[in-house]
């Protein structure tokens, strides 16, 4: 049975931030179980789902969280499995959250995506699970071939565009 | 059979910088392929390898590359495999090439290491290996095990120069 | 014949910031090519615009992209032709894209623009077309000339508006 | 009886920059106790060290980390008692470590010292400790009229420096 | 009796950043008196009150002060009371404030709250408070449950969200 | 008969750092000038070197500066020659004359190199050289080859380098 | 008679930014002159203003100007009268233009205001003239007893906002 | 008679960085005093000093700190006398020190020279003096001179080491 993805923010208030995670972890149709957890003001439930989550059959963890972003650190260092944090605005247009995120120490690495790059973040979590899995892999491959004919729709565009 | 991982790097003046992948690569026995690869100067080996590695084999693509660091984006524009990036010092402390990698664009992810975080690097490739490899899961949670002891024994060790 | 200039841009969403390149061109009466293409979402088009560009008839390609902006540095691996890039605001005020684009290793130059500097890429564009065409020269010199008068009608005005 | 201050620290490599705090907190006769506890690889000993430490008697708790330095934001999840951040170079001069620790989010602060400010580290416990201890309170005063004479001491030498 | 709070900044506009600091004092109970003191414009009220602070029943002092924010070094250098210090956004996202008041020299420490963090100086100023007073701990400790209980509620919206 | 590249310098100090540009113009065998002119202190010189640059037969003018780097900017104020800025490093890294080179206002272009880009800065002259310069356009692809097979020969010393 | 104070902006869409110098320059009686003089596009007229400033009766020369700002040190490269640099926000919040203008190498001096620092400029002017001239001294004297007013007058409105 | 130049720095251990302000002012035949006295350990002496500044003949005060570097903004609230500052390297490549002094709030100006521009604070502080001083204004123009004849003598060098 296929992998779930776990979605933890440290904050609701960021939830548009973070919506992007949601809505395509939904089009690439992949189960996935999100919570509102804080590193700092909810700690034992934080560690207690990134502990779990191995066994609960979670196949990788995204944490979104803002200014000093601890959340990805404190999740990584309860689970082997990959966690992939998403740095959000905030303060210092989201400078301070993502050097939070990405600077992690030797022997507990956190992948890090683009600041408010939730999109990306599913992205990284689909494409993981399908190192074993030839049809999401084949999904994702139909997406980037969406996004070319997109792009050059667009260009097509341009072209009106330059005339005007 | 298991995945391989690939190591791109940018230039072999970086090796000593990349070293510690490798390192933790092989005492992981992870099987791996290392290339000295340039997104600019040697584009087209880079695309090939990449547009090639699932077929190949490989289970993610590692790349490290430092200043306008565009190696991993350039690898990921070619593949669904996740790729890992490793920003490597330079110039302005590797911030450059920290922004130049983890500030990817919608569509298009790139998992960031921290700058000069070879050694993460593997273990972070060795994590998406391990979502499918319970046995690699479990030598990742005995090195996590033996982290713990480590850490404790050098506990031991500043009992001692507190006293001194 | 006078060669052309090639303007890429890495998203359309970005026209707006792109807008005043064209406008030069137009208003310089220089003969351009514009496209809508991504260093990440279709590289193949971005590679082979700029691998055929010299013989196409162009001779410089101006590269404008925000965040993580490869543009530019993919473009130039695949010719000589000078390459000139835009960084665009997007995140961290354009800081991101400033660095991912000037940032080049040695080998593979880009002459970089300020951020979103789109008009100054085109008059720079005009400058190399300049080099070997007297007449471009000539009409450069007088979009300068125009420029003292602009300003020093702006003194006066600023005459009125400091006794008011 | 005096409370006693707690120290802990990420990584013992980091010892010689952390000693001026244990220098001073000894000069000024304060009890401490002091472990290699990290964030991420021993994050249950930090916890325990940090819920515990109320009630075993300590008025504050300085942690001092490097790079995405998450230990005081961890001690502070589990405690009440004040803590104190001391940012460590590594990385970027230590930007990271800084904006790691200081940019805590509301309800979960964190008092920052300066990067490597291990000593001001321990004043300030000092002055914790001092807001209900009128002895220790006079001995920060006369350490702060020594500087004066250690200054004015400097300043006399300058007279020299100056004439040489 | 209990200790108040001082709480100095440095002009009137950034009343509406310092409120959320007021407000949580209020909120604890806690005692406190607040002026618009000026390090540069009235350093002689600011010292004044710094220097009498400790006979005058104050445990410790909020500063908060924009730009090139000397309030809390002024107001540390007359007294060995807690400083705590509050940057303020003003010019560069409050970068400067940061590091204007985060970076005190050896012998002068100030300990220093996330860029706008109002709310978290007053939660450590009375967390210092509290470290000799059982009650006030225990309405931190209220705080913090509370906390979780919110939080967690937000989860339940969360919920909610996802489905929608 | 081919164009001249101008290559000034703001101080002499820099020579170290602007040698690979000179290294590089000669390897080309592109003629060239170079002068020790100082925006700053010989204004007049740098000024006069740029208004005759054009009828002097010069094709470019490459700017090396540190710090408050102003050169390239007050060259261009006085031709329409393309100009090429190396910033230099020298204080925060190189940042202060990125930033005071790139950042050039609308209708006065400069194209700017990475920080200590000197080789590069001889290239993209050589580059611009080359659009009406078969010749010149040819050998700067056969130094592209010849990286290549440097790359490719790195590539097999690397293969090694894993075995050890 | 009393010396004048030059005032040049590099462009008049600054003027609203530059206007608190003016305004204040003329709150104290301070004869000045105004000019919308580019460095880079009308580099003549700026040169002469400066080159002929100390005979014409000026006794500084405040220099306001964004992005890559030369205009103060085009200005000082002509003149041994006190240069004041005012850094102008227009990208990367005025970082940009600081570094520009307050990088000025060695023997070439600028006294640089903070980031949109337009009245603080005609301040500093101020005070350099009433180095030699009592009588603005005290003028100066008595605009800093009337600061003192204002801010306990606002000391006064913040007890009353308290009690809400 | 001619006014003298007060020269204050935070820290003898910065006395290197500070001499060539002392060299600059002997070579100039400017009469001086310097003390090292700190804005945070010794700020009554640093007070009384800028106090009395004015009436003990001193036409400027240079101040020259690190980090949080507080003293010219502490000296300037003392006097309005014009104060220059030097910003010391220390951490941060000296950010947070020209950020601290460069930033000063309206109403309160300082005269921010580069980081460690020891040498141009003394030049800058005698242009002041020389604004009616035709004496001093004559050897400034002549140190100016000087400096071309050495910049032209580097130039006849640099032909030299061209041709090596």
């Amino acid at each position: 049975m296929s992998k779930k993805i776990g979605l933890l923010m440290g904050s609701f208030n960021d939830f548009d931030k973070v919506k992007p995670a949601i809505d395509q972890l939904k089009q690439l149709g992949i189960p996935f179980e999100a919570h509102n957890y804080s590193a700092h003001r909810t700690p034992e439930q934080a560690c207690d789902f990134a502990r779990e989550a191995r066994k609960n059959g979670f196949g990788a963890i995204i944490c979104a969280a803002g200014v000093a972003a601890h959340l990805a650190g404190v999740v990584a260092s309860q689970t082997t499995l990959p966690v992939i944090a998403i740095p959000l605005t905030g303060r210092l247009d989201g400078l301070d959250a993502l050097l939070s995120m990405v600077q992690m120490p030797p022997g507990m690495p956190v992948g890090t995506m683009a600041i408010n790059g939730a999109k990306n973040a599913a992205l990284f979590a689909a494409q993981i699970l399908a190192v074993e899995d030839a049809d999401l892999a084949a999904r994702l491959a139909a997406l980037r071939a969406k996004n070319v004919e997109d792009i050059l729709a667009q260009d097509a565009k341009l072209q009106e565009a330059i005339k005007g």
